[in-house]
Order: C-alpha cells, then structure tokens, then sequence
C-alpha cells in the first residue's frame, strides 16, 4: 500500500472514526484504525464492538485531488497514536507506505515516522443490511429526536433494556421512547415513506449520544437500516453501526394518565430558571426534591428547604391554571431535563394527584411528550 | 446588615474570592466568604489558609451607585452556595439582610432565599504587613515571570521548598528561581525603585499559578510587599495574600555551567514542534526522552524510538552550529516547557557535553535562562 493524502481530510476523516474506538477495548486489533486504500479512494473504520464508525474520502472532489494512490491495500494502525501524529505533522501532505510485514512509513515534511501496524484481514467484517427495514429522516430532526430522549435512559445496568431508546415503526410512523423507571420520554415523528416491514428494536443510548456527536445540523437525509442485532445510520460520507438491546421492552402506554385534574399552562423558561434556583438547596440533601404548589390568582409556588442550609420560595405567575388545587414534590433534575427537551415558549403541565404521574408537553405540539413520576415527601 | 447590590459587580468580586476557597478545608469556617458591608462598600474574603483573596465593591463608581448600604456589618456565608445563587437570581437587583442569629436572606425579583450563616468574628484576622520590603511591578510583566518560571517547580512534597519560586530582591533587581533539580528557570527583572531591604523568600508555585489567573494583561502596577511569614499583592481592587515556603532554597548558581564546547542558534517554534511530534513515539515508553543530534551542514536531527510502536526522524536547519559534535538525550517535555518559556524567534543552546547540563535563552534577551540535565540512554 502506498498514497498521497491530504493532511486536512485525513483528520476530518480520522475525527468521525475516532469517536468509535475506546482505549478500554479487550480486543486488541480494536485499539486499532483500519486504513483501506483503492483507486476510488480511502475507507478509514473504528470500531468498539458496540459501535462501529466508517467514513470514506475520494480519490477526487469538486475537481480537487484529494488522495493519489501509488498501490492500493489495507492496513491497521494503533488509533490514538496515528491520529495525533497526523494531527501533528509540519505540512498538508502526507505519504503513507506500508512495506515489509505491516511496516508502515509516514512522511511529510522532514518528519519521518515508522509505526509497527497491524494486519488488516484480522479486522472484523461489518456486518450486511438489508433494506427491508429502511426510513429516512433529515439529520437536524434526527438530532432533535435523540435529543428529546436520550437524557431519559437508565443509567443503571440492573435492567439492561432500559439503557436503550426504544423505536418502533408503525403504520402511523416512528414512536421512540425512553424511560429509566422514574421519568419518560416519548417523541413521535410522522414518516413520508413507511418501509415494508414494521420495526421494534431498542438502541443503546450511548450509540445514539454518539451519533448524534457526527450528524450535522443540516436536513440531509440520514438513511436507517434497521435488523434484528444492528441499525445502521448512513450518511453521504459516514456509516454509523450500532448492536441493538436485547430484552423486552416494558409496556409504557399504560403509564400515561388518561384524565386530568389540575392543568397548567406557563411559560417554560420561567419555570425552568425557578427551578433550577430552587435545585441549588435541594440538591445539598441529595434527593434534589423541590416542591409545586398552586396558589390563588394564576400564581405557583416553587420552593426547596434544606434544614442545614435554608430555603427557597418563588412565585411565578402562570398562563392558566384550571382543575384542582395541589401540592406535588418531584425531582428539580427529572422536571429540568423535561422542560430542556420541549421546545418553545409556553408548556402544558397536567396533574392527577400528588401521588401520580404527570405529564409535560408544548401547547403547539403533540409529538413530545415528558412524564415526570412525583417523589412522596409529607 | 442590610445592603443592596448590583449582581454583576457581587459576581465579578466572587468570581475572584472563590478562587481561594478550597472545599478541601478543615477548618469549616473557610468553607464560607467573609462580607463586610461598611457605609464605603463592601468587602469580599475568601481564603484556603495558604491563599487568601480579597476584593472591595466600593458604594459608588464613575458616579454609578453600586451598592446601597442600610445598615453596616458582616456574615460569613457558605461560598459555593452563596455563589451559585448570585448566579442564578433572576434579576440585576440583589437585597441581603442579615436577620436573627445570621440567619441570612438574599431576594431578588420573586426568589426569596434564606441561608444560614456564620459568624464574621470567628473568620481569621489577616496578617499585617509592613512596607519596608515593598516592590512594584505592572500587572503583565508579573504575570510573564510567573509563566517563564512557575512550570520548573517539583511536583513533590518531598523536599517542600522546591514547590515554591525563590524570589530574591538584591541592587541588581529581582531574580526568580524554580527547580525540581531536574531542570530549572531563572527570570531577571531590573526594578526601577529597589526596597530599603532587600528580602529571599520562597512563595508556594500554586500560589503564583492562582495569583496569576486574577491578574489582568495591563500594565497596572501590582504593588508587591514581602515579610518572614507572607506576601502579599496589592491591586487596585483585589488583595492577594500567600503564605511563604520554609527551608533553605538550595544554592543553583554553581549548576549553571560557565564553559560551552556547542552553541546552536535555531528557531524555537521549528524545534519546539519537532520535539512535539517525536515526544509522540517517547511518552509510550513512559520516559519522554527524545535524542538531538548534530548532523553536517547546520543540520541537526530530533529522534525518538520506542520497540514496540515504532521511531520517528526529524532534520531541522539551524541558523548556526558552532563546536564539538553532540548527540544528547533529554526529557521532550522539559525541553518543550523551557522553549515555550522563551519569548522570541531564535534561541541559543548552549552544550557542555552529552552528561552535563545544557542552557537555553532568547537570542535577544538574557533576562531568561532555562537550564535542563540530560538523560544517559547510552
């Protein structure tokens, strides 16, 4: 294997597949990236087992000569120390050569490394996808849903299917839930083109933390493939493989309240910075437990008490107010990252009880929907 | 006490104290920040009992009234609490009113807090200092003699005055020393009016890395008093005190070598970077030791190897090459620390032999001398 590359492509293909690959890998030619080179262009792959990233550069682009390639053939090179060689090199070009026994020079400039790689063919092979199972969304409302979510996956490993984000493609498009037992999070999106066959898979939140990390701001589309073991997210330039959660999903319909009693409508930015003040007390007893209280004339009461520390009080007027009167604590955490992941100005809050679930969601929009489950505290 | 303030003005004085506040304290009341409210303004204390930060908010600036003061007096309030609420209140007015048994209410807009205090009288009294051994320097000179030294103190305690910079007031001026008897930095600054006595103290490097983080890029002039126990920096606005290191500072005049047998002139950014990229191959061996070479025709050569990953080569042309030829192993971080010390496009290296030490300085400028002992590898 021998080509010219430039120094800047290298790194911006090298910084996707970066996000791939973990120094805690136990399989060692993982620590690794797999460079392969042929007359169309480059291929540079990471993986972590869990998730595999895979980004291309052509040999030519928009007229610009991008990689000259003297003989094609593949290589592994130890991830971290390649890329922050490459990121370090004194020019924009760059040779690499691999000579005898996966030897491989890299020059450029008057610097002249020589790195012991690996040999490719112990790389693991990607697995195939078929399109059966295939949607399209833009990559800013792709980002949008794992935003909208993702905070609400379980953390703890007890019960492993909750570590994930379920997603499931109906008839009437794609629902995507998480929950971590205490709080859940559900985001529907109305599809244009259904696939042909119905999807249910739960992806760990980790990997769609990760996508998200290299998918634009922009509306091209992302394609996704989905199996039963992997999903694939694929753009014009990267491939993004996830493994898929195995378990069953619980049953979270049946969570969400049916009648209401107490319903709030109030600007959600005051609310959040309320309690977001109110959390500093909270949080010193490490329940981070504030209180809701509704009052007279279109007014609530946000407040926290701390017994070591002192207490907070703030009333913020709201927009309406109807139903009954309550008193409900929940944690300033849960009720934050809810309030985050909705957007616009105004929010609807509906309660059942102190002793019950509530939900949050936008006045306009009906796709997100947060239920927050209440802390008993008196 | 009772006082109103403009938040900004309260966050931009706490933003200086809590850098001496350290949650490591055993001594609870530093835990908190002093207040004093006095019909001038306020003051703001923080200190860890090694550093200690004051800032005065005077009642009115640029004809600008900054605090409205309704009656005089002082609490200790917990300083990460304190200071997360200033941050957080909805509104540029704050109100604080000492009530019974420091019992401490802080409003602003609708959020009403109340923190339990402590009491001011049982804060540490700060020590006074006379000015007999008084220096004055602007603000961005002191910070430079800080960075050009600060970096070479050691990093153990186990011989504690070598985690300090001597500072020593003489007729020639001011001369500052760190070590870590691996490698050291020596600053000379001549002072336009010298103290009636002169003074060698050693000041703790964690001291001068915080004092320098307040410290703003202008020429303001700091004023600089020194006793037995302290020292102590003097701003417009802020205070800063330090407690001495104890010990006697070794003699490092006698290591500096008084014959060269190999002078390089080169550019400092060309080597710097070069030692940069070999250092990639030398950190895996845990080492850090890159090799410097003179080669034919004003060239020299900066390589590294490590076994198991691989070795890099590097020529760089230098300006001059004047001497005994010279292979040298040395720390590439020590090295990289000593040249991004060194203001200037060219520096000289001055050699003795491949086993003693070697210095480096700004072509221009004998002001800083950077002195580092090689590696035997050979």
């Amino acid at each position: 294997m021998k080509f010219d590359i430039m120094r800047d492509r290298l790194l911006d293909g090298l910084n996707d597949v970066m996000k791939a690959v973990s120094s805690k890998t136990t399989i060692p030619i993982l620590t690794g990236i797999k460079i392969d080179v042929s007359t169309n262009g480059m291929t540079l792959t990471g993986s972590d087992a869990d998730i595999t990233i895979q980004t291309s550069i052509p040999v030519e682009e928009d007229g610009e000569q991008l990689i000259h390639v003297t003989e094609p053939g593949s290589i592994v090179l130890q991830a971290k120390m390649f890329n922050e060689i490459v990121r370090k090199l004194p020019t924009n070009d760059v040779e690499i050569e691999v000579t005898d026994q996966f030897q491989t020079r890299i020059r450029s400039g008057k610097s002249d490394f020589h790195l012991i790689g690996l040999d490719a063919a112990e790389y693991p092979m990607l697995p195939e996808i078929s399109p059966d199972r295939q949607i399209t969304l833009p990559a800013d409302l792709l980002k949008s849903v794992i935003r909208e979510t993702v905070f609400a996956v379980s953390t703890s490993e007890s019960r492993p299917v909750l570590t994930g984000v379920k997603w499931q493609i109906k008839e009437d498009g794609l629902v995507c839930v998480a929950t971590d037992s205490h709080r859940l999070a559900r985001r529907k999106v109305t599809l244009e083109h259904l696939p042909t066959e119905e999807a249910n898979v739960v992806i760990p939140g980790k990997s769609l933390t990760e996508l998200s990390k290299i998918l634009s701001d922009s509306t091209t589309p992302v394609d996704i493939f989905m199996t039963n073991q992997q999903v694939l997210f694929k753009t014009s330039d990267v491939i993004f493989f996830s493994r898929l959660l195995e378990g069953n999903y619980p049953d979270t319909t049946r969570l969400i309240p049916e009648e209401y009693n107490t319903n709030v409508t109030i600007n959600g930015k005051s609310l959040l910075q309320a309690i977001d003040r109110a959390s500093l007390l909270a949080r010193e007893d490490r329940n981070n437990v504030v209180r809701f209280s509704t009052l007279a004339d279109n007014n609530i009461e946000i407040s926290s008490n701390s017994p070591e520390i002192g207490k907070v009080e703030e009333e913020i007027q709201v927009v309406s107010l109807e139903g009954e009167e309550l008193r409900i604590s929940f944690s300033a955490k849960y009720m934050m990252d809810a309030l985050k992941a909705i957007d616009g100005q105004e929010v609807v809050i509906q309660f059942t009880g102190a002793m019950r679930p509530f939900i949050i969601r936008s006045v306009h929009d009906d796709a997100i929907l947060q239920l927050i489950l209440p802390v008993r505290t008196y």
